[in-house]
């Protein structure tokens, strides 16, 4: 790949503004695709986004911002999609532009809830990107502390090690180290798994269980996340890794993550639409384990997940917290 | 093992309080050791420990406490060791009575500093009891929330399953659940390992490190830890388990443990030296650091441990935290 291509970023949200910062540290220019004519309109008077990391400035020379998605997609080598999983189904709706040339990196936190499949399985599916062309970045990284410039870690994975290697550049600082994998799959999965088990935790704080419950609760997903991953996509990986591992405890043990949040309200006594609207958004989590519930029902001989069931139980079954947990405290060790 | 076996502690500061209070739950009659006098008459008058877990209440008839260590010693068949590593070579100093043939268990994080041995180890060596005879107790368990009767796990490791079941047993309760295992050797390594690593976390806290990076430092820590474990004692052992990576988070992201205190205070310039004056206290993890490094340089082929090292360089070679972090930071992955 040559040193000469161009990056783009999809979204408007924290982790797609930290994304477009470490772009700005390497890139001439950057493309940056945005929904809504409001904060263009800010960033460009303004050189900040309205309502996420405002405390970053950009250099809007730097920025070829638009709220036309094929205008960004056309002008673009490598494009990073960085939308909630909620959305990107009907964001990627008014994608027209051939994109089976490009490379198309994920860096969103979910499943495609209208099709069940992983980004990378989506652009495959429905928009032919060969599996080559397809990269995922994964943390552990909170936008918030990229936006301060503390040090942090970040894997890439895609198949082609030179494509890789090209992302993995683009995004290196003096504030972001990078590693690359193979494991596409894997990391996505653990993107998304994360998510839940970050609601896990967040319900278990809610109910008053301790920090003592709370490490083997972590230590249990990261193992039942392993059998999770393993069975969607055999390879040798090490699960301690920080782009698996790493990442559930970054969000796990975060108090500002939105996922823990939810789960933590859930936990209070919330229903789980109250805590939504209390939200006023859907933590990606709660897609996460519907989907993760799904996949396993289609798998022949089922992974335990005793985790995801408790939480899946108490998203969708309507079960009590209360009761689930202590069930699911007897399976724990 | 009969049901009818007596337990003892020896030992007054926090855990030791917290597991005579889990053994009360279950047993007619406790035996304790104390060394200070001023710490038993206090019990007997208030019926708690008055500087460990003070809010614990105990039934004072169900406990039989004692300056005299071989009086305890002699009482007991279950001799539970729970003194901070620094002391206990010379507690055991005292010892007369013959415990080959008791079973001898160690709560102690840490290795004997002056011979640089495990308790296990120690135990074998100097005082004739046999492996079978050695027990270990590893967590994820802070004192504090076991006072609080918040839900916690044990592991009690023991080569002999039926004695390691008998001190499960005798330590479990509705909020005690235990698991057992045969790894004496690698969980005692990884309760004297973790320290090291909240230190470490503690100085990168100190230092002005984030949450991202923290995550990246458990990460690479348990890999480390395992590593460490492998070359000292190889066999099958799922490093994730509760023992081994719940013990370390527990204490790795805990505000309270006293190791990650002190770290946090070498992170902000303090001297090791006027570090352990203002805590009034030397952390586990102080000793622990030396004895890992030592136990590293033994070995023919050396394991790389970066973290332990950069704490070690930090701790006894007088190098800069800062500097030695920055290098550290290359390393990790």
């Amino acid at each position: 790949m040559s040193n000469e291509l161009k990056y783009a970023v999809f979204g408007s949200g924290s982790w797609a503004t930290a994304i477009v910062k470490m772009l700005c540290e390497n890139q001439t220019e950057v493309g940056w695709y945005m929904r809504s004519v409001y904060t263009k309109e800010h960033l460009i008077k303004e050189q900040h986004n309205p309502s996420y990391l405002s405390s970053v400035e950009f250099n809007i020379e730097q920025l070829k911002i638009s709220n036309d998605i094929n205008e960004i997609a056309n002008y673009a080598d490598v494009l990073i999609f960085v939308v909630p999983s909620a959305f990107i189904y009907s964001e990627l709706e008014k994608l027209t532009v051939d994109i089976t040339n490009k490379t198309v990196v994920s860096a969103v936190k979910g499943i495609v809830p209208e099709t069940g499949l992983l980004l990378g399985e989506h652009f495959h599916d429905i928009y032919k990107v060969p599996f080559q062309n397809i990269a995922v970045i994964a943390g552990p990284c909170h936008a918030e502390e990229v936006a301060l410039e503390r040090l942090s870690y970040l894997t890439i994975s895609c198949d082609d090690a030179k494509k890789a290697q090209h992302i993995a550049n683009a995004l290196s600082s003096d504030y972001i180290k990078t590693k690359i994998s193979d494991d596409v799959i894997g990391t996505e999965y653990a993107v998304m798994l994360k998510n839940i088990y970050a609601i896990a935790a967040g319900i278990a704080h809610g109910l008053g269980y301790g920090d003592n419950f709370q490490s083997v609760l972590m230590s249990n997903a990261i193992r039942e996340m392993k059998r999770f991953i393993k069975k969607k996509h055999k390879m040798k990986r090490n699960i301690n890794n920080s782009a698996y591992l790493g990442d559930l405890l970054v969000t796990g043990y975060s108090l500002f993550s939105r996922n823990r949040m939810f789960g933590n309200m859930i936990g209070k006594g919330y229903t789980v639409k109250s805590a939504q609207m209390e939200m006023s958004m859907v933590a990606e989590g709660y897609y996460a384990t519907k989907s993760a519930h799904l996949i396993n029902q289609k798998n022949k001989k089922k992974t335990k997940m005793y985790i995801i069931d408790a939480v899946y139980n108490i998203l969708y079954e309507g079960k009590d917290p209360k009761k689930e947990f202590i069930k699911l405290a007897e399976k724990l060790d």
